[in-house]
């Protein structure tokens, strides 16, 4: 489980350039005119980047949708992907969508005035569900899944789709994510907002130029929540570094390219939409989350991991 | 043993006004001229803060050694002092001693030039407790003690005294701290002082105000390491606020007011302190720690917290 994490997490950033690509990812846009999102803004277009691997059949029976995680792009998953491998492409149609703030789907970086940078509205993952059901329904003619897989912030997704479409997906697998953000994951993400906007660069969002300082102290903040403690102790980055690299090395390349080319906006968006997250505030549970957890009917695979500091097993366990 | 953290950690920052001083502490201050770091570097005058509670009998053989934690005061122990309590102040002779860095022991904040702000050599833990040691011989002509206690930092120190030390105490009991700062704790500190340093205000340690963004910045970062993910999904701040406090006055307060009034430089001083310590490092011992675990001949109470981050129980077992 620890491995399917660092895989996922890291599969687009540090090992795309290794991986080679069988998979036969096509890269795909959708614009929805005139979006309007859960806090009340209207987008002129919304556009979602997604990729799709294989062939949809012509009954439309072999969907499985895989929502992104943080910063991800659709490549997120491909170390799942490909012939004989667990998410066969010559058996499945799978959708690989991408979300809203991520640089690529629709994002401050992105968007023109007056959505552009810190203007662009707080997306919930209500939001970003929405717009994929509405891109599978109307533009793909998909109106079931055989399965939706999702990770850290595409369990997000799972969470919710498992409650705001009950009978849309045949089974749903929800890996190191939870169906509400708590108090603590809130204090967390915070965090890495003050250390990224602690820089006088960051001009509230409207900076010439990134914010360099800002942003390599998000990315040592957030490496200490990457890995459990033990993971360190037993200095298990030695696994997959080469020979002779050290903690300080290992330490500054998680400062210095943690997510490369990312921007401020982007990145605080996300986590905005990641802190926002209740299935409970979806419209009949009245913010009660264990109320809309009770409403899943679809069977549905919750795998928290023993050693994760974002979505820890008690959180885990409290929600199942 | 969560009680015993919260309290501990909190004592003087938030409960200080409201405690009534019945243990009659005295303050008090030593003097090391001289005085050799590790590092190399010599201060000219190396200042311990101290505080004592009861008195000393004839024979010198009823002193408790408290050596303070993370930006504390002597004051940090008090809810474990007085008479009939823990440390009952009829029977011991009680000295809790501030760690270098801490404001009022010598500190970047007070220290005359060449070591004033960020030019105040680096301490680590075996300085301050060969300071101490210094302390209780030279001026208390305390030989021997009847035990040694320390919380966090506090138990940093016990693990140095048990190994440099080995006979200097009767007991020693370390709560919530381990003998060696391992990878995460230094990549979590590192956030910290990254998220400090981010704010234009800090010039590399030489401001003129507070760098107030980035002091905020830590504070937030350290929230998030400051309570288990469990202590923020059940609410548990609820239980020792005002009715009616919101999560979002809890999170501001951190913000705001984590620990009062205290200076950038010191706080990243005493950050350095923690993040360097290593019994392993003591002379003799050719930085293997687990052979200098292994010399502890004391009797060594170990108490990690099942719930803590930053001193977790796999460490400890490890340590064990």
């Amino acid at each position: 489980m620890k491995k399917l994490i660092l895989l996922l997490f890291f599969a687009q950033n540090l090992f795309a350039q290794n991986v080679k690509r069988t998979d036969g990812a096509v890269r795909h846009e959708y614009i929805i005119n005139n979006f309007k999102t859960e806090s009340g803004a209207t987008l002129p277009q919304a556009h979602i980047i997604y990729g799709t691997y294989g062939h949809l059949n012509a009954a439309h029976t072999n969907v499985v949708l895989l929502p992104s995680h943080y910063m991800a792009n659709y490549h997120g998953y491909e170390w799942l992907i490909g012939p004989g491998k667990a998410l066969d492409t010559t058996k499945l149609f799978l959708v690989a969508t991408e979300l809203f703030g991520n640089g690529r789907s629709s994002s401050p970086s992105n968007t023109p005035e007056p959505f552009h940078g810190p203007r662009f509205p707080v997306m919930t993952i209500r939001d970003n569900v929405q717009a994929v059901h509405q891109l599978l329904v109307e533009e793909l003619k998909i109106s079931h899944l055989r399965a939706l897989i999702g990770f850290s912030m595409g369990a997000q997704q799972a969470f919710q789709w498992a409650v705001s479409y009950p009978t849309f997906a045949d089974r749903i697998v929800a890996t190191s994510g939870t169906a509400k953000t708590y108090g603590h994951g809130k204090v967390r993400l915070e965090g890495q907002i003050a250390a990224l906007t602690a820089d006088e660069a960051f001009q509230n969002g409207d900076y010439k130029t990134p914010p360099q300082k800002g942003l390599e102290a998000f990315s040592v903040v957030w490496a200490g929540w990457l890995f459990s403690q033990e993971w360190w102790r037993k200095e298990l980055w030695r696994t997959n570094s080469p020979a002779g690299t050290t903690f300080e090395q290992v330490l500054n390349n998680y400062r210095t390219h943690f997510i490369p080319g990312a921007d401020a906006n982007n990145l605080i968006l996300q986590m905005r939409t990641w802190e926002n997250h209740d299935v409970g505030a979806t419209p009949g549970f009245n913010c009660d989350a264990e109320k809309a957890l009770r409403s899943i009917k679809v069977p549905f695979l919750y795998m928290p991991s023993e050693t994760d500091l974002y979505f820890p097993l008690a959180d885990a366990r409290y929600e199942a």
